[in-house]
C-alpha cells in the first residue's frame, strides 16, 4: 500500500511513536525498521541515524524527516539521494526540554556543586559563600530554535545572557555578538560558555584552542550541540591546564564516548549520553503529520534543510 | 561614640559587609565582633548566630537584624531580651539566588543526574529517554518570599507547580494548598518536594514519616529551609526503604552535619553545607541601613519578625 512511512531509529520508541503518529493520522501506515514490507510502498520516513543505504533503496521516498534538529548525520550519508528534501523536527517543548538542561548545566557550575560532591565523598563541611549570578556572564553560541530558548531561560531566571551566531539575531533581554569579528569580544565576557551550534563544514572544530583560550581562565564548558564542534584533543588540554576548570558534556566526536576516553575519569568533568533533548511523540508526531499532509497537498513543506547551509 | 552597629557571624565576610554598609551610611561605627569597643554604644546589631550572651550584654540594644530570612537561631537564644524587635534580611536577590538553587535541585532530579553520575564512575554510556517537565509535578511547602519565588521560577520555565502553606495565598501559573486539610491532596500530585518552611513550633518536624509516605512512591525530596522541619530518621529510613529515591539537603538538625552521619555516603543524597542562598552585602545593606534610619526617625521597622508566629 503506498503512503506509508518508515520509522528507522535505534534510540526512539518505536511503540511511542507509532500510537503518536496514528493518534494524529489514523490511517497512516507505520513501518519499522528492519520491516519494511515493499520498499516501493514507502512515501516519507522519519529517522535517527538509519543505517546506510536503508534510505536509499526505497524508490518512492519524496520526504525525510529527521528526529531531532541537528541534520548532520543525513547530510553525511553519500548514500541519501540529495533531491529528497530532509526536514528535521524542532519545536517548543524540545526547545524547552534543551533549555531546561542548559539552565541545570549553568546552575550546577556557577554554584560549583562539583565541589560540594568532591567535599561529599570526604565527609566534609566546608562553607563556601555563593556569588549572586548577576556576576556570571553566561555565553551561547548558536541562538537558533535551541539557543535561543536556552538564552531567554537564563536571561530570564538573572542571568546575564549574550548569545553569538553565524549572523545577526535580537533576542530581548539578551546580547548578541554575530560573525568572525564577533566572537572575540563576546569570548572575552563569557564565563560559562555553551555550545548548541549545529554541526557544519564551517562549524567542525569552531571551539578550539584559540577560543578556548580567548575565555577568561577557569571558565566552564557546556556542550549540548554535537561533539564535533569541540575539539576535544584541545579541550582536554585545556582542562588538565586549568584553562577550562569544568565541562558538561552531552555530546562527543565519538559516541557513544569509547570506555578508555579519558573524560569518563575526570572530576571536572560530567560525561551524559547525549540525553540533553528530544523530539516527544506526541507532541513532535504533529509537525510530522503536517509535513505529510502538505507534501501530499503539493503544499510549500516545513522545516526543510537547506542542504548548503547544513541546518 | 553611640549608634554603632555590631556585626557578629562567624559565616559572613565583616570586611564585605563593613563596605557595603558604609557606601550607604559612611558615618557609620561599623564594630566587627568579638572586638565591641563600648558595649553601650551599641545601637543595633546584624547577627548570624551570635554567641549566647552576647546581644544581651548592650544595654542600648534596640535592633537586630539576622543575617538571612531565617530566624529560628534568635528566638530559640533564651538570653536575648525578647522586647528587643528583630527584623529578619529577606531581598530580591536572595530569593532569586534560593530559586536558583531550588530550580538546580529540581531539574537534576527531573534529570535523573545522579543515574549518570553513577554510569560515568563506571565508564558506562547508557542513554535512557528523558521525560518532559510536564509530566514532572513539583510541590514547594512554604510559599513565602523565598518560596513564591522558587515557584514562579519554576513555574516560569515550565513545571507544574503546586504551594502549600499555613494560611492561603495565590501565586499567578501555581496552585496553591494550605492548612492541615490541605496536605494530603498537595502530596498526592507531588513527585519532588521542596521544602522552605520557617523552622516554627509548628513546623518542626512537619515533614515526617506519615507525610513521606504520603508522597508517590519514588519521589525526591530538596530541603532547603531548615534542617528541624525534616524528622532526618525518618527520611534516613524512607530512602533506604525506597519510598524517597533520592534528596538535595542543604540544611540539618546539626549543622555542620556530623562526619558520621550516614547521608554523607549515601549515593541518592546531595549533601550541601548550607549554601543554596544568602544575603549579598551590596544588596542587602540598603535594607540593613533603611531600619537604622527608621528606627532614629522613630518610624515603623521594616520586615519585623512576629516572636508568636516564629517568622
Amino acid at each position: 500500500m503506498a503512503g506509508a512511512l518508515l520509522f528507522s531509529s535505534r534510540l526512539d520508541d518505536p511503540e511511542a511513536w507509532s500510537k503518536a503518529l496514528k493518534s494524529e493520522m489514523p490511517e497512516l501506515d507505520v513501518r519499522i525498521s528492519p520491516e519494511l514490507g515493499n520498499p516501493a510502498d514507502i512515501e516519507t520516513a522519519l529517522v535517527w541515524k538509519a543505517p546506510p543505504g536503508e534510505l536509499a533503496s526505497l524508490p518512492n521516498l519524496k520526504l525525510i524527516t529527521n528526529l531531532g534538529a541537528g541534520v548532520d548525520p543525513i547530510l553525511a550519508d553519500a548514500t541519501i539521494p540529495p533531491h529528497i528534501p530532509v526536514a528535521r523536527l524542532g519545536d517548543e517543548v524540545m526547545a524547552q526540554m534543551m533549555a531546561q538542561f542548559v539552565t541545570f548545566a549553568v546552575l550546577r557550575h556557577h554554584r560549583d556543586i562539583a565541589r560540594y560532591v568532591r567535599q561529599q565523598r570526604l565527609s566534609r563541611w566546608e562553607y563556601v559563600l555563593p556569588r549572586a549570578c548577576y556576576d556570571c556572564p553566561v555565553g551561547i553560541m548558536g541562538i537558533g530554535l535551541l539557543g535561543g530558548a536556552a538564552a531567554r531561560m537564563l536571561a530570564g531566571i538573572g542571568f546575564p545572557v549574550a548569545g553569538w551566531g553565524r549572523s545577526p539575531r535580537t533576542i530581548d533581554g539578551v546580547e548578541t555578538f554575530h560573525g568572525a569579528d564577533g566572537l572575540a569580544p563576546f569570548l572575552a565576557r563569557t564565563e560559562i560558555l555553551v555550545c548548541l551550534l549545529p554541526l557544519t563544514p564551517d562549524t567542525r572544530y569552531i571551539v578550539n584552542r584559540d577560543v578556548l583560550y580567548q575565555l577568561p581562565r577557569g571558565a566552564k564548558l557546556v556542550n549540548c550541540g554535537r561533539g564535533g564542534t569541540v575539539d576535544e584533543a584541545a579541550l582536554l588540554a585545556a582542562l588538565q591546564d586549568g584553562q577550562i576548570a569544568e565541562a558538561t558534556l552531552d555530546v562527543f566526536e565519538t559516541e557513544p564516548l569509547p570506555p578508555d576516553h579519558p573524560f569518563w575519569a575526570m572530576d571536572q568533568v560530567l560525561v551524559l549520553p547525549h540525553t540533553a533533548s528530544i523530539a516527544v511523540p506526541e507532541i513532535a508526531a504533529r509537525d510530522v503529520v503536517a509535513n505529510i499532509h502538505r507534501l501530499r497537498a503539493g503544499e510549500t513543506l516545513l522545516n526543510i534543510v537547506d542542504r548548503a547551509r547544513g541546518y
